[in-house]
């Protein structure tokens, strides 16, 4: 591993004479290559449905691992509008001249390499690998052990483009070893790596952030809440509620909890109960919303717990300092949203909570890069610091200061 | 531990309700308490300085731990000084509407609870406390035990006017267990703490980054190089040479090894030894420069140490390439500097080297904040992530999406 390592590291120099229509050529040459070479890649996905079938994934893990000619044509069509971005290194972010007369140029760079830990779906092989070379970073994939025959004949079709334009094929690499010892070792190597973005299962993204040594930019779990605050508009508040829920419920930015105002409680659940109901969406609330409206009994944990799917936990707050007190406890930090008239709850909430996206009147579902108008996006980082929320391609980039003298001396 | 960090993070939510001028107001409040204590602090500083004594610490270490009644007063200036910054939290970054029609405002933060490590000097304290407030984080300060008794009297004094203003004093603090069992608590608490910031020596850094979940922003050693091309106006780059040594050799911008082109090495380095041998510099060299002038030999080992002294290592280099491999294989990522006059050799440097600051012409002792125009420093951070090179206030805040609606879903 340290070897592979070692040689990815070298070979993200051949980036620094690399210009951007070069690298937009060989993203085009890629795309063409996995056109070209979809048989390969289908025998390859076949082999990787088979083992499903196999160990019995489920039919929602099998669709996601699914390829077929129009997949593989959507891989494509995306590594093509990765390179129509605009180039994402070499920009001068800031640039001033100091007291002093030197010429300061703060100017976006490649991070390096950059290790990415994903699951199941082969198009992030290609859409990362696509993503990481025009920002001009080496990328080491480890995707998910159900999708190693697709991600195998993918990047074997990726490397091929590089090795015809007698670029190092370590540019686009997966792992050498996908043991959990493998990524054990990737993820401790700061010496060679430079960050580590982990996307997947709440267990995996622990582990990382538990043993890294190198920096992590986590794409976490969404546990996002909506509160409908007694000055809400209250169609707009139950468009909304069933928009963040029932649209799409097996993504982050889908809502887990709906808080409602204590002051409107009574009037607001059973309208909201019965648009629910319309959806077939499982309901469980704390007591005051059983009182209300028939729904099953919502505890701490149910709180806590990322459903994915159309399950959503109700609890009568009060007011907005009540629902603040309760998304304070069990936010992730992803995306929250209040819906109110009242400029002032709104503000008080909008600073209250710290979280990457925090919506007045909009449901939590716009978190992502196409709707912020980003392009094409890394993922939606529930970190802190760097990169936080919708995650595009400058996300990959940072920084150093060139600076310009005649002489200066201290 | 755990109960005081839980207690610093609810309070750090004071700072949501806490106005910019209220805040400068308190700042100044404790800038004059620094100085009607006067007294105190330098009674506490004579028990740390009797045990220096005691302990025989190094007189320069003495010199950096010592107080008195201009230092305490440069201590309070430091203070009114960080008062009058822009507000560095609440500024809108960037702001869109998106096709959706949201408005979306990227908005700085504080980062929440900041854990400092540090060494040596009081006024860090006091400086690192201010930074943190005026930035609406709490800090929780981890200082030298050489300098416990001082470190705890400015606490003490900042943390009293906090409470005649009614405010939390865990919003200043000192960490309660200040052992290194107590620091690897506070570096695994990613619950509480949102970020480490470790100032000191090279031990204790990998220490943290080996061991922290909570994320880091380092402030390591800076192995800094100059590299005089052929085509150098040799006046300039004996000028710099000689600045970026011999000015401030003890600190991390300082010059730590000078590479010579080879084409230029029999004129050069004689003039240059001539400069370095009247600033009394100790020098050691390549086998190259062993041939040239009569210096000391100096190994690998040497190439990777950060002296922090008058002492220079030179090294005699083929060209800009060779320059690029000596640098990337013993770079700390903190300034690199090169001394030309072509502009394709300069651009092939600024380009091929990772460093927080690229020089061209000029001295790599500008590397601070206040020769950046930044005002007051964090530190110089040498990660390669979210605050690199000189750390200014705004290093110590993050951003949030605000995203105003009118009713939006998906």
């Amino acid at each position: 591993m340290e070897e592979f390592l070692s040689k990815a590291k070298t070979a993200s120099r051949v980036f620094n004479t690399l210009s951007g229509s070069a690298k937009n050529r060989i993203l085009k040459e890629m795309a063409e290559a996995l056109r070209a070479n979809t048989m390969d890649l289908l025998e390859a996905n076949a082999l990787d449905m088979a083992d499903g079938k196999k160990n019995s994934l489920t039919s929602a893990l099998m669709d996601r691992l699914f390829l077929d000619e129009s997949r593989v044509e959507g891989m494509a069509v995306a590594v093509e509008e990765i390179a129509g971005l605009k180039e994402p290194v070499g920009r001068v972010l800031e640039g001033w001249i100091t007291e002093d007369g030197l010429k300061i140029e703060k100017t976006s760079i490649p991070i390096g390499v950059i290790g990415i830990i994903y699951e199941s779906r082969p198009n992030v092989t290609s859409d990362t690998a696509a993503l990481c070379f025009k920002s001009s970073n080496v990328c080491v994939l480890k995707g998910g052990k159900e999708a190693e025959n697709s991600n195998k004949a993918i990047a074997k079709v990726l490397q091929a483009v590089l090795e015809r334009n007698s670029l190092p094929k370590e540019l686009v690499s997966l792992i050498p070893d996908s043991s959990r010892e493998g990524v054990n070792k990737l993820i401790k190597m700061d010496k060679y790596v430079d960050l580590i973005i982990p996307r997947g299962g709440a267990g995996l993204i622990k582990h990382v952030c538990d043993n890294a040594t190198v920096s992590v930019v986590k794409h976490d779990k969404g546990q996002c809440h909506t509160y409908i605050d007694r000055d809400a508009k209250l169609d707009n508040a139950i468009a909304i509620a069933i928009n963040a829920k029932v649209q799409r419920p097996g993504v982050c930015n889908a809502m887990e909890t709906l808080l409602v105002d204590s002051a409107i409680a009574k009037k607001a659940l059973p309208l909201l109960k019965a648009e629910f109901d319309k959806a077939h969406t499982e309901l469980k609330g704390c007591l005051n919303t059983q009182s209300i409206i028939e729904v099953a009994n919502a505890t701490d944990e149910d709180y806590d717990t990322e459903y994915l799917a159309n399950i959503l936990n109700i609890k009568v707050v009060d007011g907005v300092e009540g629902a603040i007190e309760h998304i304070v406890r069990f936010t992730s930090g992803h995306s929250e949203a209040i819906i109110t008239e009242d400029i002032t709850t709104a503000e008080t909430f909008l600073n209250a909570i710290d979280a990457a996206a925090v919506y007045v009147n909009a449901s939590t579902r716009f978190t992502d890069g196409g709707a912020f108008g980003f392009g094409a996006e890394v993922g939606i980082s529930t970190n802190k610091l760097h990169a936080r929320g919708p995650m595009g391609i400058e996300g990959l980039t940072t920084y150093k200061f060139k600076i310009y003298g005649s002489g200066q001396t201290r």
